[in-house]
C-alpha cells in the first residue's frame, strides 16, 4: 500500500529521537503513581528533545500520520484539551473531538459502549477527561485502543504533573533535594496528586501546604510535610506550585472567606521577598488573580506559569509518540 | 498550479480501486429507495476493498485531499458525526463542523441560505441531518454541492442501511434468500426504512416485528413480513437487527412499559438459544443495555454490533469517495 | 530539521505571488481605519491572486504549513469562523476552536490569561471575536501572537469590509467615483464602520441609509453622506449593501414595527426597477428575507450575495498570508 512518494512526505523522527527507550512499555499513561523514575525521566527526556528541536513550534515530524486520536472531554476544558489536540496534530495524527452533550450519552449509552464505538472507528488513542476518579484505567482495560488520562475526578492528571516537572527541571537541572511546595485546595486537586508522586519519585521534598480542610494530615504516611502557615515553610522552598482554590468542586466553602484566603495562602509581591532568591512560582491554571496569587508575581520574574503552558505541548506530544511507539512495537 | 513535488505527496488510489465503476454515476447519496442493487454493490465493494486495502484504519490514500467537507447536524450526534469526520479525513479532505446553535439560523437565516453560504466557501460536500424529513432531498436541489444524507427524521440513514448490509455480506456472502428481522421500534427508525429498501433490493426477506404502535400493517404493501410477535418468527431469522426505543422521537409512550418490551422483545440469552446457531446479532447503535438486548447477547459470540461501527467508516469513506469521484467526472 | 523530501511536500507560493509586497509590514488586522488604501488594495490584490490561482477550491498552497491558529470567538458566528478555519487549512495551517463555553473563563480566569495560553502553546495567529469594542487591540498589545479582528461588537469587521470591497471591485474594477450606500442598522453595524473606512479610503462616495434611530448625523463628519429616504439616493446609488437589523443587539424596538421597517427601506424588486441598471445588490448576511431585502432581490440577476462569501475566503486566505508573512521575515 505504500510507496515511494508516500514514505518521502511522512519524516521519520530524527536520529536525536530514534527508537523509543527502551525504558518505555506501556500504551497508556493513566496516572505518575505507577511510574518509576527512569519512565518519569523518559517523557521528560523525549519532551525536551521535541522541544529542542522546535517540534512544538511547528509540523516538523509527522510520526503519527494516520493515527486517530479522540478527545472524550466530560468535563469543562480549554487548555488541556487545545494543548493535546495541538500536540497530535503538529505529530501528523488526527483529532476527532467528543463532548457529553451532543453524545449518544445522552441516548441512553453507557460510557463504555460510547468508547467502544470509537475505538472500533480505528481511534487508536482515546484521551479522557471524566469527574469519576479510575475512569481512565476501566477505559484502559476494556480498550485496545491507548488511553490518556486528561484528568479523573481529584485522582490524577498525569500530564499536568509531567509539564511541571520538566519545568522545575528546565530551572534547576535536577530535582533531587529540592523543596518543593504545593499550595491550596490539596483534597480535590489531581494535579497535587500527581505531582506529589512524581516529585517524590525524582527525589524532591514535597509539602502539602493550606487551611485543615482542604490539607489532609494524611499525606505524611507516604512521606509528604503537611502544614497549614505558608510563612513558616516559605523561606525553605524552591519551588511553589499553587493551586487553584476548586469552587466548583466544593459543596460548602471551605473557609470563611476568599479574603481570608488569599490573607494566608496568596503568593504576593510581600512574600516573594521573604522567599528564596531563586524561587519558583508555579501554578497549573486557570489562575484566580488575587486569590492563589497577585498579578505582581503571576507577572514577575519568578513565575513560569507560561513555561508550564508551553511545556504541556512538549510532554503530551512525547506521551503521543512514546505511547503510540510501543503500541507499534508491541511492548505492551 | 500542481506540480511534481504537490503530486508525489498525494497517493493516489492503488490499481485495486482505479478508476470508480461504470455504475455509479450519483454526486448525492439522499436514499436508498432509489439506488439500484447495483449501484448498492457497488457501494459496498468499494468499502470492502477499502477495509481490505487497511485504508480505514490509516490515512494511506489520499484522493480528496483539498476537498472540503462540511457536517451540517441538525440533530444530536456522536457516532455518525465523528465517523464521518474520520472518513473524510481518512482520505485526505478537510471537514468543518456545522450545529443549529451558534449558527446563524438563530439570527434569522432559512436554512437553504445557510446551505448556500457553506457552498459558497467551495465546500464541496455537505453531510446533513436533520429532524424534518426530505430536508437533503431538498439541499441537493438547491446547491451545487454533493450532498449526504446521515439521517432526515424518520425517513432514511442510508450510511447505516449501507453499513449493515455490508456486516451482513461479510459475515453470509450473499444476502439473497436471508432472512432479516428488524425488530423494535419501526416506526421512528429511518434505520429500519434504509435497511427495508436495501435488503430487499439486495434479495433478502425482510420482516418487521415489535408491538403493533411502533410496527404498521403497511409494510405488507410493498413485501415486507409483518409480525408482532418475536418469538414466533425467532427460529426463521438469519439476522436479527434489534432497533432502539427512540424515547425522544415519541410524544406518548407506545407501550405499557420498558419492562414489558424488554419482556416481549429484548434478545436475551434464551432467545438466542432457541434462534439458530449462525444467527447475527445486530443493532445500529447507541444501544440501550437491558432494553432491547441484554449485555450477554450486546457482548457474545452472534453480535457483530462493532463490526458494524468499523463497516460505517469503510462504508462512508466508499461514499464520499464515489461521489467526489462521479463530480470530478462530470457524470451528473 | 528540515530535510529534501519535506520540502518536497511543501509547495512555495508560485511566481505570481512571490515575496509579501513591501507595503504590507503588519503583523496584525485590526481594522480598515487605520490600513492606507496601498494596504488595502495589497489585501485586494493577494486576495485576487489566490481565487484566480484556484487555491479558494483546493489545497494548492501551503505555505503556512505547522502554523497553528486559534478562532477565539465569544459570539455566535457560523459564516466567519468557519471561513477563517477553511481559509486557514486551504493555506496548510492547523486551526483550534476556542469558545467562551466550556472554556477556563468560566473558573474565573482573565480573558488576557486565557489568551496567552494559547499563544503559549505556539499559535502563532489567534482570530477573536468578541462583544466588546477594542478586545483585539487590547489582546495585540498583550500577545506576542498576530491578531485578527474577527468582528469586536459595533466597532469593525475588518475582513468583512474588505471582501465587500474585493466584490464590488470585481464587478466595477475600480471604486474610485462609485456611489455606494449602506442602508439599515449603521448604529449597530461593526461591517458599516469597516466598509465606511475602506470605501472612502479607495475614493468611493459613502451614503449612510437609515430610520434616524439607526443613522446618526455624526458620519456627516467624517465626509460620509447621511440619508433617511432610500427611495430618493436609489437612482443615484452603484451599490447597496444591505445591513441587517440586529435585533438581538438592540434594547429597545428602534422602529414601529418590521413591516414598516421593510416598507420603506427593504430591497424589492419594484425599488431594483428603480435604480441604475447595473446597481450591485450586496448583504453581509445572515440576511432577514422579507426585512431589508426580498427574496425576488437577493437571488436575482443584481445580487452578488454569495460572490460575497466566496470572497471572504480568499480575503481571509491573503490576510493569513500577509500577516504570518509579515512575521516571519520580521517586518514589524
Amino acid at each position: 500500500m505504500s510507496d515511494a512518494s508516500s514514505e518521502a512526505c511522512t519524516p521519520k523522527l530524527p536520529p536525536l529521537l530514534g527508537e523509543i527507550p527502551p525504558v518505555w512499555t506501556r500504551r497508556h499513561l493513566l496516572d505518575i503513581e505507577s511510574l518509576s523514575a527512569d519512565e518519569i525521566n523518559c517523557v521528560l527526556d523525549v519532551a525536551q528533545q521535541f522541544k529542542d528541536a522546535g517540534a512544538t513550534a511547528g509540523r516538523r515530524f509527522t510520526p503519527l500520520q494516520g493515527i486517530a486520536c479522540a478527545n472524550l472531554f466530560f468535563e469543562n476544558s480549554t487548555r488541556t484539551r487545545t494543548s493535546f489536540s495541538l500536540a497530535a496534530r503538529r505529530l501528523g495524527a488526527d483529532v476527532v473531538d467528543f463532548s457529553s452533550s451532543g453524545s449518544s450519552l445522552s441516548k441512553g449509552e453507557t460510557f463504555i459502549d460510547t468508547a467502544k464505538n470509537i475505538e472500533a472507528m480505528h481511534v487508536e488513542v482515546v484521551i479522557v477527561r471524566h469527574a469519576t476518579p479510575g475512569t481512565p484505567h476501566l477505559l484502559s482495560q476494556s480498550l485496545q485502543s491507548s488511553v490518556i488520562n486528561a484528568g479523573d475526578g481529584p485522582h490524577e492528571h498525569p500530564t499536568q504533573g509531567l509539564l511541571d516537572m520538566l519545568t522545575i527541571r528546565q530551572h534547576r537541572g535536577d530535582l533531587r533535594g529540592l523543596t518543593v511546595a504545593l499550595v491550596g485546595d490539596i483534597a480535590h486537586s489531581r494535579t497535587a496528586r500527581s505531582n506529589i508522586w512524581g516529585l517524590k519519585k525524582l527525589g524532591a521534598h514535597v509539602i502539602v501546604c493550606g487551611p485543615p480542610t482542604l490539607v489532609s494530615r494524611r499525606w505524611e504516611g507516604v512521606g509528604v510535610e503537611v502544614a497549614h502557615n505558608l510563612d513558616e515553610i516559605l523561606p525553605r522552598c524552591d519551588v511553589l506550585n499553587l493551586l487553584r482554590i476548586q469552587f466548583e468542586r466544593q459543596a460548602t466553602r471551605p473557609f470563611p472567606s476568599v479574603r481570608e484566603y488569599a490573607l494566608l495562602y496568596a503568593m504576593t509581591g510581600a512574600r516573594i521577598r521573604r522567599a528564596k532568591d531563586n524561587i519558583l512560582i508555579m501554578a497549573p491554571g486557570p489562575i484566580n488573580r488575587g486569590v492563589e496569587v497577585t498579578p505582581e508575581v503571576a507577572d514577575g520574574p519568578h513565575s513560569v506559569i507560561l513555561d508550564q503552558v508551553s511545556n504541556g505541548l512538549a510532554v503530551r506530544m512525547a506521551t503521543l509518540w512514546l505511547i503510540s511507539s510501543a503500541r507499534a512495537s508491541h511492548r505492551t
